[in-house]
Order: structure tokens, then sequence, then C-alpha cells
């Protein structure tokens, strides 16, 4: 058990205050002898990195990944592999503006954790939001970038599909267009629109939230557990711990308890090798487990509670007041949750792949012999 | 790491199958002292126990539990209490009719896990669903009555709010309703409309979807923690873990990409004896750990995939087939999901309650002295 | 983390009192199409019964265990097999005569967990030592029975090499013979000084300590890690969690610290299929890690607390007292704590089989090609 | 689960290499406002340190740890204090000669773990022995120090009872004498002999084991579990995973086994403020739970496996060689085990407290009134 982990197999434990002197990560259970350089690691940290459109926070961190463990290189390697051993990484704090945070030092921002930190610890590292700050995230997506390469073929990619009020026409999505624009959005079009309601939100001193959807393809079957290892269960987990996000669903999700039976069924038929579905409604799991289907996941994140307008509050000493929050905020941190989410999901499917090759090696072959 | 253990130091390992023998679990981690006795945990039980109504199955169950370890009375305990160690619970099965499932030996039906076992683990024990059927819930509920005795004040409810696209009004919300329908409905009206639906759907050889909403009063704050221990995440995959759930929210969960800013802070005012909050969007949780307000929760549950209606799939030896279940089944899960949900909840609490008090004794006292 | 659980991948959770209704576990984890019946496991079971020499306690039990999960047969299988579900195993318990134990309902045993149990929960179920019975370690032969399936061609056995001061021979060490003797010693010619001993001691209202030495073949090498997750230090904690278990040791052990680096280093020679070592001082483990030797392992077992001769105590509410312990008892536990060790050290290795499974597949090809 | 962490609830996760950039650690679930700086940790570090002696290695390495998450200091905390987030500790590596590594990167040292990887992942960091140098159990010590400050009242304490065949006079044990000579020796002329032939075995091009006796006092009763989590048990498997320990004992350890129930047996008498036992056989653990004695645990250090002297081995391509090991080395590594073993008795203790805090609050009071 442990407050800062994730994962089982493949571990992923992080550490770091947003304004200590670094953020790091350890990654304990990676196979031996997969190919990973620092280069691999920061292609991944660049997508989610702050202050590159005006709609992410102007903090200026380079997030440069260091890798202090867990890799070796000699004549006889092709470049840095893995050795199995847990791998260190390392990001150091650099644009640190404690004086902005002075604040908040007293008093509770709603929406924040300010409030259930000192109830729960009786202190807090109130400085940019401390453990609790966005910037945690980074080491999630480190992780992930290592944990994409655990699982043979695996590709996972995400886009925003609702900000505010505004939805993608999903008849648009364009997977190229998602790297294209700054919103991750898989429409264009709703791009553009993005960017009117994000700027008319910032104008009023107000935020917006978003819905992210996360999709894995090249997933092994079986992987996941009947019961409470279920795939989907940590899935949930996995995208409910990432900083303001509400809600999780997988596949249909919630609009599922308005399906018939019926409708609802995703069909089969059989392919050449192996099944075909007629329809993916159940976003690759059944029971908890993979069916060979992209596995699909959504998750909402609420609009940033770091706004310029005044709100009602009490501080630590109990007396009423009102606070605003100035400083350095994504007015939609939504947007920079995509490469987090995706991040996430690499790691659930890396982990359950290592837990499904513990117990069932090699795998069943399909279909059975008559 | 376990596949079939739900919790840390509230730890719950459950086993057996529809039409084996027996199923039972584990209860790991305990206080001492707590008054138990089977009667406590049959009364939850007898909530969930099927053929109550003619909207759940007809297996006719007792779901008579044995508490077969962890509890102890002499003449100096009022009545059984738990004594620390593990407390081993046993229900035996009995209307166990495997013949109604000699179909299924072969052929996947759609939206079951018949599939998933069969491509992880090679075989799989297909009378009654094995260990996918819901039966296993039965221990969940189980192990959440001794949940709720765990944390001092605490109380779980749930209602069922919305099945297949009808949805209850939230200004008719009455708590007393829930015990007085079938349907675990707040709102007595939409109990009758439920009805109808149910009725018609099951004429229509079809199935309907729900989403139930839990609730958690008397949560004490602090409950959680930072990053991957948020006590919403792990409230995500005990939600998600129960069988047939698609989706997961905390609070305003998804409805809260839409909410600007402002809409959603919760506001706060000076009480009495604490904080007051002038509304509760976040659902009780801030930065995944607990504020004191009600815990609030909704998951959303597919339509039942046994259906009577003939659906295409394919057989364990890769032939294309049609299939239609017959047997004994709810033709909407989400009605006995109900119990289910409020168990895992209160799981969940029991646990973060002994986590908290591991790491923090005494707890915090708040407003902090001046 | 569960009090009552033991392993990772293969996870053995265990539940009952010795005088309760029944004494059963819980193996999780365990991979599927493995052959397993009853009958597998009361083999290993009807070694560690009691009742079956003047030299173990007279209690009888049956000992009957019951599979009531995990495992399926149909006309396609080999008999049962694992499915790999959690496998629930029940021992009923028959033979309690809980009117002996009257007399340490508030007196503390030297040398039992009664204080102890009362200082950290505040009341424990008294009867025949309640959980801290030896009649736990029923499920661990159960389970270890069921880990000898899992890891092909593994061999475990055990024999008694010390009791009391008296010690075997070693030069005499016949496997054959540990079957022959009521002692599982190796040595026939111990084992009748061993009888004569242990009758002494019994008439002197007294008790024998003993050591245990545990020897696992065809352990696959690789098994284990480096640093917290070495093999032997979870053989340690395997073995240590034994009852009356006060020391354990691997390969050379205690007797290392007086060896010279020269006569500890096992040298190595190139075999025809793999690596020959001209000795193994080291148990079969270097670094935490299996080379693929023998995996040997001995531990120390303290004499019996429950003696005939009064020992001075104190009871529950303070009272300075003399205490005689009457009922049936083993005279030297740490003969039947032979099967004992031999499960748990199968359980070790099964669970680190697994592990290993998980990070490296396929096993890495020794020699390297140059 | 995870390969490089220790604990559940005080859980300690260690990263890096002997030669890589860093090596570090995470400290999750400690206690927040616990006083802790660098200079609490550096003390402890310093009595481990290298090149203090002539009798350890004579690498330079300053072990200056650096703390870069999980402190916090402002005007109202007496200094720096733990926030009850992850504690990240490092310690930069400086002193690698690299080179003197070059001989055994492709032949296999006797005793050493050179082998076990290769045959484990396939691949190792040979500099130095990468992840199996003893320089990982400087993050043990600095762990410790946390872990001595989160129970109240501890004191662990150890030192050096063997070397070779010789062993100390325990009349003669003075704590104070423990820091005054260069073995941890408790007895001053012990220390001398100790000298000698630890000098005289270096000439010979060889090395020597020891015996190591670590003593925890001020442990609160209650702490530890029935069967798995059995206090001995996880110090067992603590002291086990220190390099080249292959033997621990608990108390009278091994030498239980020869003495007779009578003596064995730890009597009771009535104190004035609980109980007062006659001696401390058990080492202060009774049914894996703590008395609120001593408690007591020893454990055997092979001699050192880098010898000058030539062996003879094989090499990663098969063929056979002799290796003789130059480079620094401790000539007994069991000396500057002894900060390491109070190390990892600290942190199990400290675990078990927390587990202890979260089962049973508050503690029971002894004795029970009539």
């Amino acid at each position: 058990m442990s407050h800062n982990s994730f994962g089982h197999l493949f571990r992923v434990t992080t550490f770091g205050e947003s304004h200590g002197v670094a953020i790091g990560c350890v990654v304990d259970g990676c196979p031996p002898g997969i190919p990973l350089s620092e280069a691999d690691i920061q292609h991944d940290l660049d997508r989610r990195r702050p202050g590159q459109s005006r709609f992410t926070t102007q903090r200026r961190e380079p997030d440069r990944v260091r890798i202090v463990s867990g890799v070796f290189e000699d004549d006889r390697t092709p470049g840095p592999v893995t050795t199995g051993t847990p791998i260190g990484l390392m990001i150091d704090n650099e644009d640190q503006r404690s004086k902005d945070y002075a604040e908040i030092r007293d008093a509770y921002r709603p929406g924040h954790a300010d409030l259930t930190y000192d109830l729960k610890y009786g202190l807090r590292d109130y400085r940019g939001g401390g453990r609790s700050s966005a910037r945690e995230t980074a080491m999630r997506v480190a992780a992930g970038a290592i944990a994409r390469k655990v699982v043979p073929g695996l590709r996972v990619r995400g886009g925003l599909v609702q900000m505010g009020p505004l939805t993608i026409d999903r008849a648009r999505w364009d997977w190229d267009e998602v790297e294209r624009n700054a919103f991750f959005s898989p429409d264009a079009e709703a791009a553009a629109r993005f960017e009117a309601e994000l700027d008319a939100a910032r104008k009023r001193g107000s935020s917006l939230g978003a819905v992210i959807e996360v999709v894995a393809e090249g997933v092994p079957p079986g992987l996941g557990a009947p019961i409470y290892a279920k795939l989907d269960a940590d899935i949930a987990a996995a995208l409910m711990s990432i900083n303001a996000v509400k809600g999780v669903e997988i596949g249909e999700g919630f609009a599922s308890a308005a399906l018939s039976g019926q409708e609802n069924a995703d069909e089969m038929r059989a392919g050449n090798d192996g099944i075909t579905f007629l329809s993916n409604h159940a976003g690759g799991i059944l029971g908890g487990i993979s069916t060979g289907q992209p596995v699909v996941a959504r998750f909402a994140v609420k609009p940033t509670s770091s706004i310029l307008s005044p709100r009602r509050t009490v501080d630590r000493f109990g007396a009423e007041r009102e606070v605003v929050t100035k400083g350095r905020h994504d007015p939609c941190v939504g947007i920079r949750a995509v490469p987090v989410g995706e991040a996430m999901l690499a790691c659930v499917i890396a982990d359950h792949y290592l837990r499904q090759r513990a117990q069932v090696t090699p795998a069943p072959h399909w279909p059975f012999p008559r």
C-alpha cells in the first residue's frame, strides 16, 4: 500500500512539490532490455509542458527529464536499455515564483485542496499548491512514456472532445489533427470554437471544464481480471486520480444506461485471425477483461478552480474572507490533461500486461481445437 | 496485489462461483471490539437477495450468511464482537440449476465475460457465469455491512436515479421511499414509471440500464490522500468493479465540464463547529481528500446482457451462431446494484478511515489557533 | 497489505480459529489449467495431521479439506483443474474440547501469545489459542500443496535435523527415511535418539525445541529480485511466520560468519547445459536471486510453551499466579513444523516464479552468444 | 507489490546504482509534523560512510543527503517538518572509478550477484556491482533515520558481536563503547582482537564474516500481528534483505532449539505500571506481537566475496576462468552492516507502529478492570 504509488507490477511512485527543489518518480518492475533514452520521455513531456500556447499557464518550465538509474549502455547494447532495476527520473524545478502564492498561505481557495490538506495533515506546503499542484502530472507522463514501450504494438492516443458546453463533431474525428491545434482536439472546426470560448471565459475571469477521450489500440486480449482487478476498475482509478477529474466512463459509459439490451450487445463474427465485433459499446472490456478491441475511456475535468473572480471562503483561523487567485494558471486544465490521461491509460495496460504474463503464460490459443 | 481483494487496511477478499458449493469472503484488518452478529449482515444481504419482486431473478437463494471466524463471545462481551482477526463469511449455494446453462457452454453471449474468460484463461466455469456472476456481489454487501460499523457515525444510502431513459425528479427525493418500492427509487412517482418501462422491456425480450446514486454522510474530513490514493480514485475503482458498471462520477461529475469556474466553486462560510459549504458540486472531496460534506457518487449500469432476443456471436471453435439467453435473469441488473454500490462505498470509506488513523493520529484541530 | 495474507502473485489468505466452526484459506493468482483435486491436498495435510504418533497432540482432527471454488471439471478437462479464479479451501473443526482451556481464559501462559493478543486487541478468543493456534498451519500446508504444482519440476522436501540438544549425522542423510519415522528425521539412527529424548522430556513435564532443514530442488535460476524482494528475504519471512520459529538461515547461515572468503566462495565450472558449482554455501541464492542450485534453508523452533511444569505469570487483572498448561499438546512442535516449512518454501518459490514470468519473459538464454 | 520497496504504511522505495548519477529513495506514509532536517539524516549516514577507517572501502563518498520533497518550513513551523507527502532523498555519486571494474564485465565473481543478474535479466550494470552494490544501503540508513523519529521513545542500537571465529564477551557489553571503535563492538577488548584478526585476513587476501546484534528499546506493546504480518517475520525479511546476510534470529534464536520448555519460558510478574518479565528469551516478541520488552535480533553476514585470492569461475560466454577482485572493498562487510541493521529494524517498527494505530486506536488499557 502506498499513497503515492500506482500499479502493481509496473509500479510508479512519484514525489515532489510544485515549488520544491525537484519532482521525481521511480518506475519499478519494468522489464529489462527495453531501449530507453531521455529523448523518448522528453517527447511526451513536451506535449504536456506549460507555456506552449496562451491557453496554458505561463510558468516557464523546460521540464527536462533526467534518468538517474535503471538504464545501462555499453558497446553490446543498442544504446541505453532498461536493466530491470528501478528507473529513477528527475525534473528540476526552475521557475518557482513563490511570492505569487503568499495570499493563499492562510485562505482556502474554493475547489482547491488547500482546506483538505489542512484538515488532514494540520499543515501544508502552500507554495504553488505544493503536492496537489498539477505539476506532479509531469511524472505521470514520463512514466507513461516508458509504459508505452512495455507492451508490444500498443498505441495510446487522446483528444479533447468537449470544452465547457461545446463538443466536437465525431464525424470529423481526425487523429492527425490532435497534434495540430492547441486543444488536442481531433476536430479542427471544434478547435476554433474552443479557442473563442476559452478567450471569452478568460476575459470574464472564469474558466472552463472539459471532457477527454483516450483510446488504446493494440491491447492484447485477456488483460484485466474478474472482480476487483478489472481492467476498467484500474482505469477508473487511474483517470480519477488526475487532478480535477470528476468522472470516468468506459465505452458507451453513462449513455449505456439508456440503451436497450439489444442495442448495447456487441455482436461477434468470426474473422480471419480472431473475432470481429460489429460494434464497441463495451469500450474493449467485458467482465473486466480486454477483448482485443480498442479500449476507450473518457474523463471529465472540472473548470479550473484558480479564477480571477472573487469567491467567498474562510481562512485557517476560521475567519470569513474573499479570495481571488492570481498567478499563472491554465484557464482550462483539461487541455493539458490529455497527455496525462494517455499516460495513465498506458500505465494501467502495461501493469496488466505483466500481470497477465505472470498468471497465464503462454497465452491460450483461440479458437480452441474442436 | 491480489486479483480478488479490495482495500488495503480494511481488506476484503472474495471467492466462489455462481454454481459451486458456496461463496465466501475474508475481511481482514477490521478493528477489534465491534459488535457483529450474523443478523447485522443478513439485514443488508436481504436487500440484495434475488427473487424478492418480479423485477429480479427468480433464483431462490436464501443467502444465509455464516460467520466462521473473527468473532468471539463470552460472558464479558456484549454479544459477539470482532476480535481483530480475519472475519470469514460463507453463503452456501442452494438453488443451482446448472442444466439451464448448457447452451452457453460453447457460445459466447454478447456483453458477457464468456469470451474474455476463455481468451484469458483458456477455460472457464460456465455454469451460471461462474466467477463473473453477479452472485459474487452478495459478499460485497456482507463486507459492506461490517464496513458501516467501522466508521462511527457513518451512514451510507443509495437510490436508483435513472432506469433506461427515465430519470427521477430530484425535487421529490425521499430517502424513506427507497425502501418502499421495488426499484430503490427515492422518487415514488418515478418508481411507477420504472415499473411500466421495465415490464415493457421484458415483454420485448429486452433489458434496461440504470444510474445509481450513493451518498455517504458522516464521513470524517481528511480521508483520502493526494495523488494515487485519492478517496475518489478508490471510489471510482470500487464502483467500476461492480458487474456491468460502465461509468462513475463524483459530485457534479460529467456535468461539471459544462460549468464555469464560478459556478463550480463551493464557497465556504464559518459555521459554529466547522466549515459550512454553500454547495456541494465537489461531492464531498477536494484534492482527493474528504471535506466533511456528504460524499456523493453515481454509477451507470449497462442493460442486462442476458436477453431473450437472439444475437449474433461465435463459439469457442470459431463458428458463427446465434445465441438467446434463457434462464433466470434480472431484466435490469441496476436495481440490485443499489445495495452493492452502497457496500462498496462503505468499504472504501472504512479503508481510508483506518489509513488516516495510521498516518495522522490525533486528527488536526481546526480552526488553528491564531 | 494484509495481516493474514502471504505472497504477492501466488497469494494465500487464511482465516479461522482453533475452536471456531472451521479454518479456511483463499489461494489467489494460481495459473489456470493445473490439475487439482482434494486428494492432492489431502496427501500433504495427512503428513501434518495431529494424532498420528504419541509425539504429537492427541486432538483427533481428520483435517478433511474441501475445495469450494476455483476448480472446474467437465468432459473436456482431465479431471478437476484450476480456473485461475480464487481457490477456496475449508476444513471443518471437529474435535474442539473447549473446556480444557477454561483455565487460560484469564492467565497468560509464558511463551504464548495470550498476553500479546490482549495487549494488542484488548480481547481474544482464548479457546485453544484461537487464531494463534498451530491449527492455522494446516491451511499453509494446503496452499503449499497447490504451490508445488505451479512450478514445473519443483521438488520441496524437509527433515528435522536437531531435536533439543541432539543433532543428526549428515553423513547418514537419507530422504527416504524421512517418511519412515515419527520425527521426519533423515537419519534413522538419530530418530531413535530423538524418541528417547522426547519421552524423557515429556516425563519431566517439559518440552523440546528443534531445527528443521527444507530443501527445494528444481528451482529455476533467476527467481527473486535485488534489494527488498530478495528470494531469501521472502523465505526468511515465510519461515519466521510459522508458530514458535525463532531463527532462519540460508545455506551456510550463521556458520558462514566464521568462514574465510575463500572457503565461502562457491566456485563455478562450465557444465554441459549450464553452470556447475563446486559447493553450495550460498544455499542456492546469490544477491537475492536463485542460481539454479538447490535452495537450502533451516529454521529453529523453540520448545513447546505448553508444559505441565508450573510457571509464574500474571493474569489479565494484573494479579500474579502460576499456570500449568494441561490439554493436548505436541511435546515438540518442531516435528509437525516440517511439512509446514516445506509448504512455506513452496509458496515463496511459486510466488517468485510468477513474478519472474511477469517481468522477464522469455527467460534469458545463457551462455550468451559471443 | 514492488521489488524495491519495503514496508507498508511507512514505505521505503530506493533506486540507483553504485556508479550511476545518484542513489535515492522515497519515504511514503510518514506522519506530518515531525521535525526533520538533512542534518538529522546525515548523522546516521556518517556512521555508515565508507573510508572512515582502514577496515572499510577506501572509496571516498561524502554521502551528502539532500531532501528534495516532503518537508516544509515557514515562520510557523519549528524548523523544517514533514508534511505527510512523500519524502524524496538523493545522494549524488561522486567517486566512481568505473575502470576498476572492467575485468568483471564478463566474468562472474563467486559469491556475487554477477551471475544471477545475468541469469535473471540477461544483462546488468556491472560497474561497481550496479544495483547489487552495498551502496544502496546508504538509503536504508537514511530512511531509518526518519523511522526512528516516527515512534515516540524508540531507541535502536546495534553492535558487532562476532567477527570471523571471534566473539565478544557479553559480560563486557558497553553501549558507549560501540561508537568508540572501528568495529561497532560493544566489547572494547574484543575490538582489539577483531583488529588483529582482520589485518591478518587482509594480508592473506581473504575476508571475514560477522554477526551483528540489533536491539530496539521503547517498542510499544501490541505491534505486529498474528500469522503472516508477525513483527518477527517482517524483521527477518528486513535483515535478510541486507547484502550478504545469510541468517536472522530473534531473542534466543537458534539456541532456543536446545533449551527446555521451562528454561525458555519468560516468566512474568506484576510491575507497578505493567508486566515485568524475568527473562527475555523471546526477544520481545510473542506470537508475532511485541511484548514491550526490548526487541532483540541478530543477523549473520558472510565474508566479503570480493577477495584478492584467485577463484575459479566461468564467464558470460560459458568459458572457464579465474577471477581476482581488485578494487576498493571492505574486508568485512559486516562492520558497516551495523547501522544498516539498526535502520532496517527501525523501519519495521515504524511500519508496525502505524499499522497498529490504524487497527487499534486507542490502545487497550491493561490490566483490564475486574
